[in-house]
């Protein structure tokens, strides 16, 4: 995995954007090409998402060199695309570190760097920051020009046209780049998509090409080939407007996003005669300028370390399927049976397992877009009439559709079957996408069942006791990664709901472990029986409705009770305390722990890394075990 | 308040929406009269929302004698339109009871009628539960065509545009009527506004008046006026698209939504032709046909009871200010003396009391419009110039940002103020409205402070207290309505972050109430003195951070402890349990209970009855207190 450095004698002459300023179009240039090799051989190491990053190189270089950053604020959405960025903004030396322990964030960070004046990862926000900053400015803060860069994917989504509706309304001077690659992380879906592709590749859309205002400041030949180029495709003399000028920004482009001499001139042209919002089209190949890369059908969105030449990547034997795998194909497999079960996901089908139930069932597969909000009202309209939708959202997802979980789900009590993926800590991602809190915010909805899978053959289980649960809600949360590498049953038993298992019994110490954990929760049963103590361990399977005979029994007859779980506080442990408390069966001597995520945001490292960050090892559990045993021996 | 009922002899002879397809269209409109007059008598007794119900009955009775209800699925958006819809299927003779205790909801429900195939109250749902239902037919299920009615005002939220850009793309056949009266319930704001405004008011906008294939089926004279209105407002041959048609829907329109016959023509047209999605554009009047509604600002959109001849409203005098007055005035008091301090709403001017800041400070209030997503990643965006922004929003709708209040605001740390109003049960609403899920949703969020106000005065120092507090997130709730009528401080006190008051010492139990619940717990003290126990009360006033000196103080020195809070499982009780539990100040003979709200949904009744059934009175915590101790002393 070695590999000679190129050498970037460009780049090693720049310190910060500030240098870009005074360079001209052809080392502008130059560097982007450099940068292009820089990022490439940066992530070979490290592994990360390279592939839109790549579109970006020019575009990046641009924006640094005509607006004034970090005065300016340059606010990249989802933040994936930031490695060029980085490299360029002081961080190119710790560029080894991306994603890991320690390193750098693979998304913008407020905390890492004053170029980072917005932070991100969850997609579609820029536009509404970029608005915030901008209303700043004009109150009178020392900030400058916002500009936002989006891509189309991410433009489809609810709030980034919230956000275009108020902007346009508002009509104050701020910058949106649209960066038109024809696709998010899979192909974009939805009309967007297509009114996007117009645009660009029909000579017969309403396109205006360049603003009369932003094509006077063109110089001579560029000015005169914008001209044709709009006339050509708008076909009239008055210019018909596009679906951004409707809601009241100018609009630029399409522009070809890796010509530096286009994205220079338009950029510099727009600084200076922006009076309100524009949106500049800039269309840009996800992956450019890497073959490998350009050749793959992800185009290297997320990519594990690889080598540079051939682009091969360094492929990681599993020990066992994934559980995204397992849902995917477990869910697959009953469908085969019940020709009412239908699937959705918001833009991630690969990421979910809903490919691998697609390609099964290719009609009984939405992919609603980055469309939250929409998505799981859809299911519950499916539900309604009937059908069985599994909505397949990661767990920091689904907070964008917690409203419509509560309003349309709930409170109608409509069986919307809920996978929730990326349950827990998740590793490289980081914080951002921690699924720390929908066991708590879940489980405060009335006529919701939570399940959570300890290991691969339970997640099984709980897709076939979802499908057989028509009366209501009900949802299943599983973590990232491989499973646990136990036996998959050829069919999942439909479990009873509300409904433990006891897995060990024992006289001192009960041990209740809701979800993945349980592994952890095993092997402190074993430190615990080193130092003489009998553990009771326990696989509470639900945190609604609780198993409350199981727990009313492990309370009366033991004396600590822990609770474990990969959530924060206000979830499966509280769901516990609130019981005994009103059961009257923290009024003895019963010594009880709750073992959470804790109140503070977990950096990205591996995934026992975290948990380690976290307290949540075999050893913490023990621990807090002992120091419940010990003192009520003590005391 | 009596007032003689007015003949309504076709009514009379309706006994459910199959009755109305037999008429023709001049008795269909002599009905249309008749139902108006009949909702505005009810409301009259009852209060409700008149204006948009008046809006839609011409809309209403054309609906129903078009399309094959129930079997074709009509779904209001929001709903709190849908009085006519409830009296021609079959609750005409349940008005009176509308919104009250035992009583028919304001809003659609599936429990209420088969005429409701999907419940709302919370806005921009319906077109994602319609595409939910064409699928299904599409798949199989035994329904026919849906049928989507959404405002101007909630068609801009993001969550409608996601459903548009799906349906579009999707390509099914089914119906949205977009229901254009230029107000949500403030004045419309936003880029979507000014573009329909453009497309009804101005002959130079880009409108396709009727798409061809619906000109072809109307009656002759008809299909006259229309092609010659299509081509006086498209001014070209080729007609331009809207901006729904570049979404992928059918346009047609607009049309008059008051005129009978050119909403049963071009509904049967649109019946009779569409093959994809269509959005039939319908202009109406909110108060339409009732002068005293048409005449007010508000268009009557929520009344108490009135005269039905003057239109006098029946105005209960107050005891005291309301918390929304009392916190609009307290922030624009601030805001004289902090030129940092900016307020948002998400189309709630009046609800939220941001009307009165934004006179007061008329260039520092944004309305966002129904965009909450939006709204608080805007206020992110203006934390991170430097601003102090107040997102005052209520605490059912705040649900809809939640994401953005993880992401945007929680991980980033950025001091945005959320004024949450609506804060635990609120009456007539019902439901829907429920302010149930707040605390525990933001108490799970690292660097969150969260408080809760016990009275008005306590409100205002809440308000100082978050205009002070400039080092993270801070959130205060309140109830709706008036407050205890306690005196109010003429300045805001700057409360200690994480410190709680104690209102009465005493020796056995302990009560801890978080937020307006504070005087049921006083009414507790009193009744538990009578039965010769001596209480400490004390106010948390935050539940995170929480103040854990006087919540272990509490713990040590009482036989029992009880929290009372106006939420849900999950909040407040919660965090003091996993407090305690940490602490270890539950291995002992503590007796602790948590009062929350029940693991159920709440039906509509005045908020006293509300709590009442919800087992949240003086008396029910009195009980709890003594059943807690009373174990203790049998046991």
């Amino acid at each position: 995995m070695t590999h000679a450095k190129t050498p970037t004698p460009y780049l090693d002459r720049i310190g910060g954007p500030a240098d870009l300023r005074h360079l001209s179009i052809e080392a502008l240039d130059a560097l982007a090409g450099e940068l292009r090799v820089e990022v490439i051989e940066a992530v070979a190491r490290t592994g990360g998402h390279l592939g839109s990053s790549l579109g970006v190189v020019e575009l990046t270089v641009a924006l640094h060199a005509v607006f004034d950053t970090p005065r300016d604020k340059l606010i990249w959405d989802v933040g994936h695309q930031c490695y060029p960025h980085k490299v360029l903004t002081g961080r190119r030396d710790r560029m080894h570190t991306l994603r890991q322990e320690g390193g750098i964030s693979g998304f913008t960070k407020r905390s890492e760097s004053e170029f980072d004046p917005f932070g991100a990862a969850h997609s579609s926000t820029s536009i509404s920051a970029a608005l915030g900053f901008t209303v700043g400015r004009d109150m009178g803060q020392p900030t400058g020009d916002a500009i936002a860069v989006i891509g189309d994917g991410s433009i489809s989504a609810g709030m980034a046209y919230e956000a275009m509706n108020n902007a346009g309304a508002e009509g104050r001077r701020m910058f949106v780049i649209l960066n038109d690659n024809e696709m998010s992380i899979a192909p974009p879906v939805g009309a967007m998509s297509k009114y996007l592709s117009g645009l660009y590749g029909s000579p017969l859309g309403r396109v205006q090409q360049m603003a009369e205002g932003f094509e006077a400041a063109l110089p001579g030949p560029l000015r005169d080939h914008a001209r044709r180029a709009r006339q050509m495709v708008t076909g009239v003399a008055g210019a018909q407007g596009t679906l951004f000028e409707e809601l009241g920004f100018q609009y630029v482009g399409p522009i070809d996003g890796h010509d530096m001499t286009q994205l220079v001139t338009v950029l510099r042209a727009a600084r200076a005669r922006a009076t309100g919002p524009v949106l500049i089209h800039c269309c840009t190949v996800k992956g450019k300028g890497y073959a490998p890369a350009e050749r793959s059908a992800d185009k290297y969105h997320g990519v594990g370390k690889f080598e540079v030449a051939s682009g091969n990547q360094a492929k990681k034997r599993p020990n066992a399927p994934s559980y995204t795998k397992v849902f995917g194909e477990a869910l697959a497999r009953e469908a085969e049976a019940d020709s009412r079960i239908f699937g959705i996901t918001a833009a991630m089908p690969g990421g979910t397992g809903m490919d691998i139930f697609s390609k099964a069932h290719p009609k009984r597969m939405f992919d609603v877009g980055i469309a939250e909000q929409h998505g799981v009202t859809f299911a519950a309209g499916l539900a309604a009439s009937g059908l069985k939708p599994f909505c397949a959202i990661y767990s920091t997802f689904l907070q964008r559709g917690y409203d419509q979980v509560v309003h349309d789900v709930a409170l109608q009590n409509l069986p919307v079957r809920f996978a929730i993926d990326r349950a827990g800590l998740v590793g490289a991602d980081g914080a951002t996408h921690a699924g720390a809190f929908d066991i708590g915010y879940l489980c405060a909805l009335p006529n919701f069942t939570v399940m959570a899978a300890a290991d691969e053959a339970e997640l099984v289980h709980m897709v076939a006791t979802a499908v057989a649960h028509d009366s209501g809600p009900i949802a299943f949360r599983y973590p990232r990664g491989e499973g646990e590498g136990v036996d998959l049953p050829a069919q999942g038993d439909v479990l009873e709901i509300g409904k433990g298992r006891i897995l060990a019994e024992g006289a001192d110490v009960a041990i209740l472990s809701f979800g993945a954990h349980l592994g952890e929760s095993r092997k402190a049963v074993a430190l615990l029986a080193e130092r003489g103590l009998s553990c009771t361990l326990a696989d509470a399977r639900f945190a609604k409705p609780l198993d409350r005979d199981l727990l009313h029994r492990l309370a009366r007859n033991h004396r600590a009770l822990i609770t474990v779980e990969q959530g924060a506080r206000g979830g499966f442990g509280a769901m516990v305390l609130h019981d005994l408390a009103g059961e009257g069966l923290l009024d003895g001597t019963l010594a009880i722990r709750t073992m959470t995520l804790p109140d503070r945001f977990i950096d990205q490292a591996a995934p026992d890394a975290m948990y380690a960050d976290a307290g949540l090892t075999a050893t913490d559990i023990a621990a807090t075990a002992l120091q419940a045993v010990g003192e009520r021996v003590l005391g």
